[in-house]
């Protein structure tokens, strides 16, 4: 069965709440690194009042005993400070006092989910549709991030362009490369190109527009083997391109070089295979991104994903009304304008419970002194292939 | 549990078979109908000879009575013509005659794999992660396609680039536009443009070399509200991502304007929504590619692949030998030049098999009687609603 | 993916917690509602210390807005009254201030959980074994019962035996003759049989030993062709033993007459089939416990389950210690002398369960407007077969 | 996504054809060892004339390559020699030329699976939910129980009772006790008992009548900590519950002492714990059959089943015609009399498929040489606790 979780919880609901089943016994782990990473989910220039007004911490329910998970699920909890001047809105009974909210936003859930539903109040559609719900999938992405970590695995991300502007970055090739991610206004490696992203976005603001980008997510220390070519569903590809496409507002997932590989003739698109005796097989080049046959190869694991302008904006833009099917402007006061840096961590999360996921399908194992056993060995045959 | 397959077979094995389950009673299909997909499977300027020599028969083993799906698991058996000239490499019992193959192909599952099975001999990786496995899913998906086709949907895929040769194409509005494709040597709907890719691809082959390249499935009359926004497993580009992410060579994959999106400022990107008495909701543009908020939001489903150069090409690539760890050339001597083609093929199948899946999941319903009425009532609440 | 769920908590942790994906929209609930199941969770003479102490609040943190499901997972939060007594023995973090427990219980998760983590503290395992579980699943069930109520259906229980001590009672045939059940101090509604179960009790509480019973679930209203004959999986005899095999001290399950029918020839094993123009096919028995071919086929659907006595017990147990490998005695001191009456509500909860998610699979929907108007298509569709 | 398999084909249909997807590289198995377990599927005395007829040849079209696994799914089809004479009634292909099949035989699945499919043809529905099917079962029963008999473990069964004479066993604490079995004309360790089950088989002949009975399945060998108590759906005796019962004509399952353990009191209903230097932590009796806490504790699994007898029968069943809604003999004139010991060689694979699935999420693991490492390591840190 794996490493299964599910979240819950509205934007504006109570708290949201997300369990995970299929956590080994003995990984050390806590609430502040898991708030580390809810944190990470804050940054970046050009969010709205909301992420400022955000610290969310996290309650360990169960499944953790001492400092160590017990094998158990482990429930996790994230309050919502706002729920208190929300709560006529989002009265979990008795009638709701306001009015039904009917103004479509278009490129949002709100007219596919009143259609799927019947309903003529978009905030049944739209109160779980928010990418508030991505708290929950940070939660679990802690965790399994910390078992990867445990296991010498290092799960990092950064932002290649935002609104057109792309950073010039070689592919990086170590975890302290990307470490330093986290101290850029947007979570960009190239200061330059940074810095006319800090300037788009400002202009994008003063337009009242919002802001799209690309992130790469980069994993490191993932032993070969990993995801398997015998079935679709098992493939290591196949699965993080589920993972990452269905975060919010992404449109576009990639591993290695992508579209770019598209465009290239096999003799350069491949990468040449050499042994050496330290390293055992090694290749001169990672356009695979680490991804061969649906398997990880021992090289970096390289994601790119696509996220979309966030299409709630202050610049009215047309729509119709759900009930009336008058015209009508969509438009928001308070939102990001750009929240590419923080959906790269998000991508970090998912990604690492697809890569924990498969991992402990490789080592199997109840316990994490049974699983860095195995691990070991798996890591000794490999060199002495 | 939903519509599921298993699909089974090695590419000099005796044969390819899957079992799909969950298929609903009643739906007309037969043999001719998954032959003619197969068929289509080998379309393609570019294509190595065994695609020539290839005439795949399926042969319908159960779950079909009278022309018509009983409800019951179908089981599909494509018989490999070769098998027997592969005999003695390939015999189920026995002891393999031949020797073990160990020049590791770069770019294949072979040396993941074989570090994965810790084998010395990549014959048991690469059979099975080879594109022959694919026959299954087209079979699968033929009936996947023929149930939607039932419902009025139609699944159509065209090339748009091969070894960066672009098509200029707008957006598909109409599946008519797309029936064209196959008759053009590259299924492409730009006469220019295939033009040139085929001599792109004769340039590739005098040079040894292969082509990847891009291609794009649309769905068509897909009713809105289809997958969910309520859980990131349940969405439809999620689901959608990792069924083609799945396919052999699949490098990367886009929803709507996916990659290009992340370069417009939100108020491009936004797909302006209007009402009008004759056709209800209506948007101006399909940048979201028929998809908002992880659900089918009633625009043509767009969704558009990169497929990398197949990395088996006559020009030699540097490698080593896996057992020896010499340097070796990894060479074939037939191959598909380009099969970007085909792979728009195949993913059209897999696309029918997730958007069966999910409508069957809205519809529920057990016979085709049952579907057919609940469909109706569903698009006539949409129409009034 | 239907209707699944994730429960977590331990015994003496902070809180139970599960979240239910995949309810409809539209279903009226709230926290009374499922504390009313948790309340009867509690029933029963011969229940030890805690339950007269537990009284169950629930909080729901998502999911339902104006006392409706939104169609969003449902969140719900039972808090552990007793948490703060038992702080430092269930730190979450920090180090564990008492020593490890190692006296191993026969007949508990113990010790193949303790072999199974390679722990030396019992409690990381028997924390999570503890029927104090089955509040998740008695949250979860409450929501899965008020939607089957809705739709016409009602799934009720009743205790037959106890300690070898059994009701004699003809099978029920409507919901109205078992919903006296929870007036009795043993839920039977044979009151001689109650009373010498009483006696029974009494007894072995003096003895400090323990006893077992059997007890019958009656799901009355599904409709015919629930679950499925083309897949063991599908089946809803199948699923629904595994969720009752899965209550903790279940040892066996049956539908219908289940092992009597093992003893009668088939002449008399067989339900008669007859067709009046009122009621159309009806049968003259219910043998078969309205199961057929793996479906339901329109007669109550009747599971009975043998639940054996709880190994912990006053009288001690001859066990041994997990470390030092002595002889100890496993005695407890307050402890359920028998909890059949709970544990037959808690079988209610699991199979309201198994029972939505097959009929969500044949009526699809995600709105309970949807749904009420397909169940009663179908409805109309079986009486004019 | 573990151990998983799809079986196909109906009773009268071309073929059996089953896949495996999830068995590891490097397990030995052939055709013979499958058919060795399709002959033991054919055993018992009181089985009607098809299986006098039936000579089932299974054909391995995948995944298997010189007399082992490749880590591929396996594929197997097992022809049915009788499809010639009933091609007009089973033809896949062009309209049936053979009146509908109306006469209901209550207690199968025709009733139920006609209102299901909305079907007014009954072969639809009984020709896939004939016990024909189990021949799928079995062939994937076979690779697991290779697997498990190489890893040292070994599943069997015996008949304890038919129509009421049950044999006198002890419960069997060793493999060798039961390989008996199969001598035994019904598969019965008693073999007085056996006699009177012979007389009481051709007594129900000469009335037309059927028999059910009770079996036992018993695994031996399998390591403590297999399964899980943290989630009812990783408990193995849910898993056990549900493959047994998922079996057509079974109705009910009991682990160990299971129905018997309702009536004892705690104190006898215990297995008693002592640890000895030579053999560890061992039980002075099996009343749990083997499994604590939803785990494996290294005592035999012993699981019991109950067969309620074929509905089936010669002597005329009153039942009623689905489109006339005319009275009508269910009569039938070539049926098994007594299935039972059949069945359990079904339950045989079931078992061995639920155990080897639930054993390799503890081992992991993508190959034999891996997975017996990693048992062996498992075995000897039991042994040293």
């Amino acid at each position: 069965m794996g490493l299964r979780y599910l979240d819950a919880g509205e934007s504006h609901g109570k708290a949201v709440v997300v369990i995970v089943e299929g956590m080994p016994h003995g990984l050390v782990i806590g609430a502040s690194r898991i708030e580390e990473e809810l944190a990470r989910r804050r940054l970046g220039y050009g969010r709205g009042g909301r992420m400022r007004l955000e610290r969310d911490r996290v309650e360990i329910l169960s499944g953790v005993r001492g400092g160590k998970t017990m094998g158990s699920p482990v429930a996790m909890l994230v309050e919502n400070a706002e729920y208190e001047r929300w709560r006529e809105v989002m009265a979990v009974e008795g009638d709701i006092a306001v009015e039904p909210l009917t103004a479509i936003r278009p490129g949002h859930a709100d007219l596919p989910g009143a259609l799927k539903y019947a309903t003529r109040d978009l905030r049944d559609v739209l109160e779980r549709a928010s990418a508030r719900e991505t708290v929950g999938r940070v939660c679990a992405g802690a965790l399994a991030k910390a078992l990867l970590e445990k296991l010498g695995m290092r799960i990092l991300s950064h932002v290649l362009s935002v609104g057109g502007i792309w950073a010039e970055t070689g592919g990086a090739r170590s975890p302290e490369e990307l470490e330093g991610a986290d101290g850029d206004p947007l979570r960009c490696l190239d200061p330059r190109a940074s810095g006319k992203m800090v300037k788009k976005i400002e202009e994008a603001e003063k337009n009242g527009d919002s802001l799209g980008g690309v992130f790469e997510v980069v994993a490191f220390g993932v032993p070969p083997g990993i995801g398997s070519h015998v079935h679709w569903d098992r493939r290591l590809d196949a699965r993080l391109a589920a993972a990452v496409m269905g975060i919010q507002a992404v449109k576009g997932v990639e591993i290695g070089d992508g579209f770019r590989l598209a465009e290239m003739p096999g003799s350069r698109a491949v990468d040449v295979l050499e042994y050496t005796g330290d390293a055992g097989f090694v290749r001169a080049s990672n356009h695979a991104g680490g991804i061969e046959g649906g398997m990880s190869n021992g090289e970096p694991i390289v994601l790119r994903a696509a996220m979309k302008p966030i299409p709630t904006m202050k610049k009215a833009v047309d729509s119709v009304d759900l009930v009336s099917k008058e015209k009508v402007k969509a438009a928001v006061e308070r939102a990001d304008i750009c929240a590419v840096p923080a959906a790269a961590v998000i991508a970090e999360s998912v990604v690492s419970l697809v890569i924990a996921d498969a991992l402990l399908e490789k080592t199997g194992g109840d316990s994490m002194l049974e699983i860095e056993e195995r691990l070991e060995a798996m890591w000794r045959r490999i060199r002495d292939f």
